[in-house]
């Protein structure tokens, strides 16, 4: 077997099915080998930047995502989006195509190069953007795949394959075929100890409440979480990053009780918290976005029990060497059941009459998306601008799988990132609210949603500008203005056929069936300019402030 | 004054009257001083990569371009094209909106962050392709400041000048404001001596000649060189990189000779290099595709002086220690006439006759763009594909400027970069030349030649795919296949108004009036898939050769 072919057959064994990326001539090679395969489709995005956002999206579904580039100008425009990858623990494989290796070895100075050609210049840009990086030699190309594949499954942060051309059609013996990652569980001596621990206090707590965060499914720990909470009937709460997380529907619909993020905390939660004298924190990440601004709070931590990938702390002690599958696994077969302490979240009703008339505002438009457009099962990918932010408060339908960038925060992420989750998901609804300064970045990629006839719905709030930024900085500085297209002739110059404008209520709820139905269109959505969602306000407010101090 | 004013103030002093990016939380309140200066205008891009590119073709004009992006997720997408900077000795300065002071040195995680908050994380992306980078701070803001921007104008490689918001407010004295840049002049005790050796080889061979590159546009010696070529009349070659390079019109229409790349060098081109007993190279650069993939020729190196930014080097004996500038001015001094040695360069007559009734074809259709399309002071903005290609051989008018990225050559590249150049140089009319491939890499950015209603017409070749791919690897692969757009309605879509779609010959001739007027306009040729320039087929050839070595 070549080179060439075993890659691909890893990619396949690794579970994933489309990669990502663009040609150029140092990868085209191995573009042929994934072509041969039949195993493996090759998905060609519009440029290097989308591709890696679509690698994104794709491994938020699927576990893992493939993201191949070309040397230096591929694969630097991809940084971007890998950063955001490392920064939301999306275990992406970066597959660059190098130069034959007798160009690296001797400097040539070949084109896509820096002419002073030095062989690890771009493999530097990546390493602090990836948990493993590595440029395969004739040599080292057995432990260094073993070692850079390892890295991204264990700490799920992306990794970097750098393959000289001419390595692709090198022979390799059928050992290395079955080459076995060497991927090293977490020990996991303490588990009795620490889940004894816990159970304790757990089991002997009136209040207990648990808050879950996005790094449950990141790490593959939402089955375990699920049972834990269907075992214990606790009722949860999440932190931002960790909306919607449990996709147990049940669980979903009955024990959900809003968002924990201190000052951005949904009704109630704060109390809740306050009261509790046993939080258990799963899988949480602290972010100037995620936890309410760092701003205080009034936990207690000396109830607080946090569990994250590489330890656990309870009260102020920490321990390691723990593996959370297993702990988790202990807790559902040992602690009580603790059934309906809080009381149970309401669904808000909308009355639809007092709307009529009105056009679009963003603090009554949110609610009805979350109750009427979202459906349960759905992939709702939210822009970190107003779409974020107006969605983040709202009581989601059970279910749905929520993507987002709140910690890396990327304009644009969006739309290629929806791509890359339809083409995992193809049986799912992929609903994208995006905003159009956001979507100027990346829209050319709109073109694949058309070629695949993705099941992708783009709902685009025109508001003229930047409104994130309006709302941190400068609302009427022209620097936050963005020139006005007509996008729904840019999205039908590219294919898409299905298309709505809409201004006012009646004309959205006279639009909802048509809305709702499957395949690919685009929703135009006209707001005012300076019409924030609540929390957009309240969160920039803070930020503006922390780029004074 | 503040910080943020002087910085505005060092712009402007540079020359730089237009500034390139992106807003993002972290730059708004540069911005502010941008906006309050009116001395320097933001011109804001739909991204940062389209920035980059922008600020590049800017600084081709210009001398100096600058480029505005946000921490992290800015930066970064911004990394292609600052990379593309350094390869061609582009000098750009980036300026990077950073976080409070107090949030870097506490390594709080905020977002458009990694969470694991290192701060110079994305610095050390930046170091392998900037010649200067920095991060300000209240103590090292005035040698740093320096440093950085006199690295720039020696090296003209881009430089990184990260700037922590709160910064921007922080009141600076007037000794800062008369702040002189420490920029070192070349030394220059060898000039004579040089010069001296130099004129002998010259005043006494038979059959000089000049070979011309790229770097006498990027360093600056376009005077001093049309200096000595006027006093000599020596009659001169240039490097693919070189094209053009010469832009004095009188002595570009006389003394011309065509390109040498070795195999890729126009008619007779080598035979004029092999006959020649001194030839001077000035401002050259070795790379694969500009020396004719390193092709091995008859030159007798014993007769070639050549004259680069850090060195001379005569026959094998190599010389620094010398100002190139002075070492011009005293050739210019010291050279005897030579005037006509080589036969001119006859103008290529084109048959339209013979073209009736056929569809656009590579071959015949660069020729007539070269005599009826381009005017004398266009800015000639070409791809690295078809475009680059298909132009590269063509005898041009005097006067224009070549823009092209024959090294680095990052496809979508042009597009922003024809912006750059037409904001540079409003009174110029900027021809663009790109195919649907790389167009599909940067296409929304035609908003800003609408926003703006740049003199810009967009030629743009479509073939149905990525044609330098094709040519490489693979032509009838489909991972070089694109999704058909219907590009005339997307540019529409974007607000350009004067669209043509051609396909045959006939139809090129009867809007030829059309397409030479001025003003923003889109003009769609349709050409066969596998139908290349000849250069581009030898080149491929002999690239995909190198990928197998």
């Amino acid at each position: 077997m070549k080179l060439g072919s075993f890659i691909v057959k890893l990619v396949k064994q690794l579970g994933v099915k489309q990669v990502f990326g663009v040609p150029g001539d140092y990868n085209l090679r191995f573009l042929d080998f994934i072509e041969e395969s039949k195993k493996v489709d090759w998905i060609g995005n519009c440029n290097e930047l989308n591709a890696s956002y679509s690698a994104d999206g794709y491994a938020r579904e699927n576990g893992i995502g493939v993201l191949v580039t070309t040397h230096g100008v591929g694969e630097l425009s991809a940084a971007n989006g890998v950063a955001g990858s490392f920064a939301h623990n999306v275990s992406v494989l970066h597959i660059v195509g190098y130069p034959s290796s007798s160009i690296i070895d001797n400097d040539i100075p070949v084109h896509h190069t820096l002419g002073n050609y030095k062989k690890n210049n771009f493999l530097e840009a990546f390493n602090p953007i990836c948990g493993a990086t590595t440029i395969l030699t004739e040599l080292n190309y057995i432990e260094e795949i073993n070692r850079v594949i390892s890295n991204m499954l264990t700490t799920k942060k992306p990794a970097y394959l750098g393959i000289p051309t001419n390595l692709l059609d090198m022979e390799i013996s059928e050992d290395i075929e079955d080459m076995i990652f060497r991927f090293k569980n977490s020990d996991d001596y303490r588990v009795e100890e620490v889940g004894n621990i816990i159970s304790a206090k757990f089991n002997q707590s009136k209040k207990p409440m648990m808050l879950l965060g996005v790094n449950i499914a990141r790490f593959g720990w939402r089955s375990v979480v699920t049972d834990v909470l269907r075992k214990t009937q606790l009722q949860f709460t999440t932190t931002l990053m960790g909306k919607s997380v449990i996709s147990d529907k049940e669980i979903a619909r009955s024990n959900y009780m809003g968002i924990y993020a201190a000052d951005y905390s949904t009704d109630g939660v704060v109390a809740h918290m306050q009261e509790s004298d046993c939080i258990i924190s799963i899988g949480t990440v602290e972010t100037d976005l995620n936890t309410g601004g760092f701003s205080e709070h009034d936990i207690n931590y000396d109830n607080v029990i946090t569990i994250r990938p590489q330890s656990v702390k309870i009260g102020k002690k920490v321990y390691t060497g723990i593996s959370v599958d297993k702990l988790l696994e202990y807790m559902s077969e040992n602690l009580d059941l603790k059934k309906d302490i809080y009381p149970r979240l309401g669904q808000k009703n909308i009355d639809k009459n007092t709307l009529k008339g009105k056009k679009l505002n963003q603090k009554d438009f949110w609610p009805i998306v979350a109750n009427e457009i979202i459906k349960e099962d759905d992939i709702v990918v939210a822009e970190a601008g107003s779409a974020l932010f107006g969605l983040l408060p709202q009581n989601l339908p059970a279910g749905i799988d929520f993507v987002s960038q709140i910690l890396w925060a990327s304009i644009g992420y969006t739309l290629p990132a929806a791509i890359g989750s339809a083409i995992a998901a193809p049986k799912r609804r992929v609903l994208l609210f995006i905003g159009d300064g956001s979507f100027q970045l990346t829209a050319q990629e709109v073109s694949l949603i058309a070629k695949y006839n993705l099941n992708v719905t783009i709902f685009l709030i025109n508001n003229d500008g930047y409104t994130i930024e309006r709302a941190i900085h400068g609302p009427n500085q022209p620097y936050n203005d963005i020139y006005m297209w007509d996008y729904l002739q840019f999205a039908k110059s590219l294919g898409i056929k299905n298309l709505m404008s809409i201004k006012r209520f009646d004309e959205f709820f006279d639009g909802i069936d048509k809305m709702r139905e499957d395949g690919a269109k685009m929703i135009e959505l006209f707001f005012e300019k300076l019409d924030y969602p609540p929390l957009l306000k309240q969160i920039s407010d803070k930020l503006a402030a922390a780029n004074q101090s």
